[in-house]
């Protein structure tokens, strides 16, 4: 291969440059072969194909361009075909919850399901590569990007992760050869410690420590990647190091230490900031773009995403004039090649002829469980819900998220379309019925107007009980960038974590009715609205679902589905009082206990010392979630009481159904390290199990633990399981239903 | 010297222990011998000494406890008496503005005059140890000790730090040996990274890493701390290590890189943590007192605190036993020593027949210019302010904080009843003047109450302008641990920097009379208030000030002071916008900006993408103040454009006072590392200089920068200057007047 060839698979290249990908609804099945020669002269090993196109259209762009490389380049290597596919594949795909929500199933074998549909859908069209999934941690709550993670806790989103690239990779491409190992290559984002930016802003620099990088940002990548094709890397630098030109992180770690064999690419489309060249336009640590390009080749970053300044196109002179090094080069690109053997791309790199595999009924099926699970029952008081319907006559659903779609970012434009909003999930779950749906938007996201309350407060007077439906909200990627208001999504970072505009306001007057107010929190991340706290009857989150989200927020409503999902993140009571997250490190909050302090309802100041009028207490914290039905949780056993280094504990305990309906349950196993040589959080998710029981039903749920998953970053910089006692809580990180001590040897 | 006599050098003994100084009015002259022995016995190498107490008893104390020492001990080791001087000596001494405030006068001269009068005020009553100073940074606002640093900026602290120490520690007790070295041991605190734990919570641990540490945590202390006769270690933890057990910290930087040669102590009382046990009780890295002893011991912390569990005392036994090294206790022990020699108390460990020289008329000279200076003048629309004496008939002064003494943490019980309140100072400086004082107080500050509203908004229609004097509010050392409320202060945190109570919508009922308001923040950290900043004709910021506080705020106000204060640290617009400080690193804050998102006082929402309702942009950047007078500047010029290494940079500027009365200007010059290995800041501040300028008046101000300071932490963890292009702009942190370019080769 020549110099230009090698680089040439670095460099991503674009669908758009022989075909016209801008009219979603042409068909037109020509393509202009100048601009496909030229692509793929420099930029041909991996292709941007993320566009919404007539089906028939997309397979003949995509077929062409295989072509060409299979049958009019000297070397015949094939290019990965990319796309999004971080809920859903965005190429007009089933769009499924938000990551975040999907975290509240805790169900891994429901999430592998959902990949293994995105993939698919992705697959039979030539799609082989979808930048998906995001591990950063939710954190960071003001930050725009949070709903993209699997919450809060390492742990579970090293699980989920794994899910994911498990089910989107399954499986080989037709007639791939043996040593393919994957149909498809996860991405996963974004190598690391991206999701706690200062300031919750986007791309901003990251405060810590090589002990909080090995201890809480690596461990997702360590658990969910390692056979994940790609990697994506951060924007962001952490501790003063852009995370793109990182020795230490990209060679030192992922190459040397855990021997990652894949593609490691840099990050997508930021308009300003472009890839490769964020070295200099955005971290400063290098004045030109030969520098950029060598600092990211030789410090392990390999691919060059496209629509910039195409900064790799530089190494070819530089390598020749001996400034950078061959070597790099060469090993960059056998990385690349490798990933494309993974894939079997070499034996059929061509979309299948039976492509279209869209919304088969498995996926629906598929979603409609996902959907269900991840929504998460916070408050339930006098066990308002589930609503009856034959109890009621009629409800009345109020709230600007009540009539229409919100989705999660990452969808293309038009997803919301194919969605069933909360008003249309009322009328499909309530056919049938007698109960009257009394709609009123009541006001506006995005403003303060109060023009529509007196509507709302109508239809809730005229109601049994009011269900009000208000959050955050995202675009779709197209409105996202164009500068239309949002408070979430990948540049949308909020100072505040109340409700906007009207919405707080909207609730209060529906309860000053007197009817009951069951608060819907559809959002991209945790609302902080103590009023709602105190004076909900009851509230029901649901990070932005997918496009069932009115049926199955219904269904749970009036109590078709038990709900089961427990929250992937804690909910701080106001931004001041965050982070919440669950696992602290051990003498860090709250020390100065008095109580919390706290202003009434009436005005009256209540004085704390932490905080002098809130508490960093959070009103829900991670792996909290109501059912319908209750649990009770006994008989805790260890397969061993004192173990070492290299057991594995099995944590066994009984969980009955005590209630009147079949219900799902979400067993958490946190472990506290009770002394150790450096700070230890105060406790830690080390697993967990999903159940299904019956009404009366018992069940004995096993939970597997590692004890080298208790390992600490020791002073002397490495993991080491110290000896010692640790205990075992199950329950939430908030309740604690049966405990127990195990001793490491 | 037996182990143990070695262990008693390292435990704070206790004043109380021989005297009963529970009655600060008694001044019965005896002691208790027995107590006395066994408290030398044990805890003898410093003792605690900070009680209010009459003098001549204080003295009476002091001297049979260094008498017992000198006389009935086989060794005659004289202990170090120990007190708090933060700002100002707390055994019934002089109280000066709170550090945050003394940084805005950027007067290093000055605040070593204040640290001299403070040591005048100890030393003869026999102190020989004052805690102070503090050089953490105030980066976490929420944090109640905001108030107690130099401000967010590392250099500024810096040189307050320095300045602070070498005006404590100034001159030599009487008839100390040549080798003596200072009257006082300055003791900096809180070694390393205090000021910034997580969620702003006391004693939470620390995100960072080495960089970090180094760049901006660290630098204070080098700078200012190396001929201090001591340092404090912090509480909290750094990465997962607790400072206090750090060996890298205490040992590998500040023994070996530093060569630090004086004691290192644990932190003060902390009701529920003690000291030495913290290992133990907060951060749990440690299972035993015995593990707490060795640790601390080992890693290079040297002095227990007293009034705890006296942990240290396990030594003997330990030592002994083989399980601690004696090696370190000898070492430990040689720096006791030689910190007494270095204070020459050998010679003459005795207070002085004439101990009084509290307040000294020079004392409150010092006092009152430091007060002025502390003051900062945020806002001044229409130039409304000074006030004219002669100009207007009446003004109103309202507010909760317009009639008392609001002081700062780390001051005496009655400390306040030295003080002059804004009614007191309006009343003296409008003394033979036709102005009448309006004064209401309009609400307390710990209420919602507005029931004194109407009497304010009276005030305010029968004056010719309103000043409204608000704020948060801390305690003196036994009130403020007592659990009486308040809003700043050490174990007094916040989660929102918003006016508590009232008092925002007594500013607005006071403006809704028409009259043009002057909102005086009186306060320890930044206030948040939207409206106020959009409203007030014009805005002064005191953190806390002293004794005098009332009298110089008056001064400002009425014109007798031409205020030339600039903040020591960003204001930002809400909790949730924070960090605001100026110093980020490149690549930060704001990146994807489409301008700021804000709400408009009718209620219209504008959308911007960082954040979408607020700006991480501050209403004043860190060096904004303005004067009545103005200021040119010009001339810029360079010792030389291309500099070496070991060069130091000569910076040039001429100012001129433009206006019609004389000034201080605060020089102030900020550098950019263009380009840098490693991410470097926006800007940092490199030096400044305070210049007096009558009407008229030109002067060329110079400052020097040693180009070494230029150094960054590399990727090779050492300090390097790296050669390129450096911006330097002079100027404050949000205005640039004059700029230019330098080259480091």
């Amino acid at each position: 291969m020549s110099i230009e060839e090698k680089v040439a698979q670095l460099i991503q290249g674009d669908i758009n440059g022989w075909m016209n990908m801008t009219d979603p609804a042409d068909n037109t099945l020509t393509h202009n072969a100048t601009g496909l020669a030229n692509m793929m002269k420099y930029k041909a090993g991996s292709i941007w194909a993320g566009y919404s196109a007539t089906y028939e259209k997309f397979v003949y762009a995509v077929t062409v361009g295989q072509k060409y490389l299979m049958e009019n380049t000297t070397l015949g290597i094939p290019a990965m075909f990319q796309s999004e596919g971080l809920h859903g594949f965005t190429n007009n795909g089933t769009i499924f919850p938000s990551p975040l929500g999907m975290a509240c199933s805790f169900n891994t074998a429901l999430l592998q399901k959902v990949a293994e549909a995105t993939a698919n859908e992705a697959e039979p069209l030539g799609i082989s590569q979808i930048f998906a999934p995001v591990v950063d941690l939710s954190r960071e709550l003001r930050w725009g990007r949070v709903e993209e993670n699997y919450g809060e806790d390492h742990f579970l989103n090293g699980e989920m992760g794994l899910a994911f690239v498990t089910g989107l990779q399954s499986g080989k491409r037709r007639n791939a050869s043996s040593t393919a190992i994957a149909r498809m290559a996860a991405t996963c984002k974004h190598f690391a410690a991206f999701g706690s930016p200062q300031g919750g802003l986007n791309l901003a620099q990251v405060s810590g420590g090589e002990r909080e990088l090995r201890s809480t940002y690596l461990r997702p990548f360590n658990r969910a990647c390692m056979n994940a094709l790609a990697i994506m890397t951060a924007y962001s630098s952490y501790d003063g190091i852009p995370a793109m030109t990182n020795d230490h992180l990209l060679v030192q770690i992922l190459r040397r230490e855990w021997g990652y064999k894949y593609w490691v690419t840099s990050g997508e489309s930021h308009p300003t900031f472009h890839k490769v060249d964020l070295p200099m336009s955005l971290h400063a640590t290098c004045e030109t773009r030969e520098c950029c390009a060598k600092q990211s080749l030789e410090n392990g970053l390999q691919g060059e995403m496209g629509g910039g300044t195409y900064t790799y196109l530089t190494l070819p002179d530089q390598i020749r004039a001996g400034k950078v090094s061959q070597a790099a080069l060469d090993e960059t690109v056998s990385y690349m090649l490798r990933t494309k053997f993974a894939l079997g791309l070499f034996e059929n790199p061509y979309p299948y002829t039976d492509y279209n595999h869209i919304r088969t009924n498995e996926t629906l099926s598929t979603l409609l469980q996902i959907e269900r699970e991840s929504i998460v029952l916070l408050e339930n008081h006098d066990n308002i819900l589930p609503l009856s319907k034959t109890g009621i006559n009629s409800v009345a659903l109020i709230g600007p998220s009540a009539g229409q779609v919100i989705m999660g970012d990452y969808v293309f434009s038009g997803a919301k379309d194919n969605g069933v909003s909360p008003l249309d999930g009322f009328k499909q779950v309530l056919a049938g019925t007698n109960v009257q749906v009394n709609y009123a938007e009541g006001c506006k996201l995005w403003s303060a107007s109060e023009e529509g309350f007196p509507e709302a407060v109508t239809a809730a007077q005229n109601s049994d009980v009011a269900v009000v439906v208000v959050g955050t909200w995202s675009l779709d990627q197209n409105l996202l960038w164009s500068g239309v208001n949002a408070t979430t999504g990948e540049h949308v970072d909020v100072s505040d974590l109340a409700l906007v505009g009207a919405q707080l306001n909207l609730i209060k007057a529906v309860k000053a009715t007197g009817k009951k107010v069951i608060v819907v929190y559809v959002s991209g991340k945790p609302v902080a609205e103590t009023w709602v706290y105190r004076n909900a009857d009851a509230i029901i989150s649901q990070f932005y679902g997918g496009e069932l989200q009115g049926r199955a927020l219904a269904e749970v409503i009036f109590g078709d589905f038990n709900p089961s999902g427990v929250t992937s993140v804690s909910w701080p009571r106001s931004v001041g009082t965050a982070p919440a997250f669950y696992d602290y490190l051990k003498g860090s909050r709250p020390v100065d206990w008095t109580g919390p302090g706290y202003i009434k309802d009436d005005g009256t100041l209540v004085f704390g010392h932490e905080y002098t009028l809130d508490s960093p207490v959070p009103f829900w914290s991670f792996g909290h979630g109501l059912s319908y039905t209750t649990f009770q949780y006994s008989e805790l056993s260890f397969s061993k009481s004192t173990l070492s280094k290299s057991d594995t504990l099995v944590v066994k305990v009984n969980v009955k159904n005590t209630g009147t309906r079949a219900g799902q349950e979400v067993v958490q196993v946190y472990m506290t390290d009770l002394f150790s040589s450096v700070v230890t959080p105060v406790q830690s998710l080390q697993g967990f199990a999903k159940v299904d029981l019956a009404a009366g039903e018992s069940k004995s749920v096993s939970v597997s633990i590692p004890i080298q998953n208790l390992a600490v970053w020791t002073l002397d910089n490495k993991f080491v399981v110290e000896p010692g006692k640790f205990t075992v809580q199950v329950g939430t990180s908030q309740a604690v239903y049966v405990n127990g001590t195990i001793t490491v040897q």
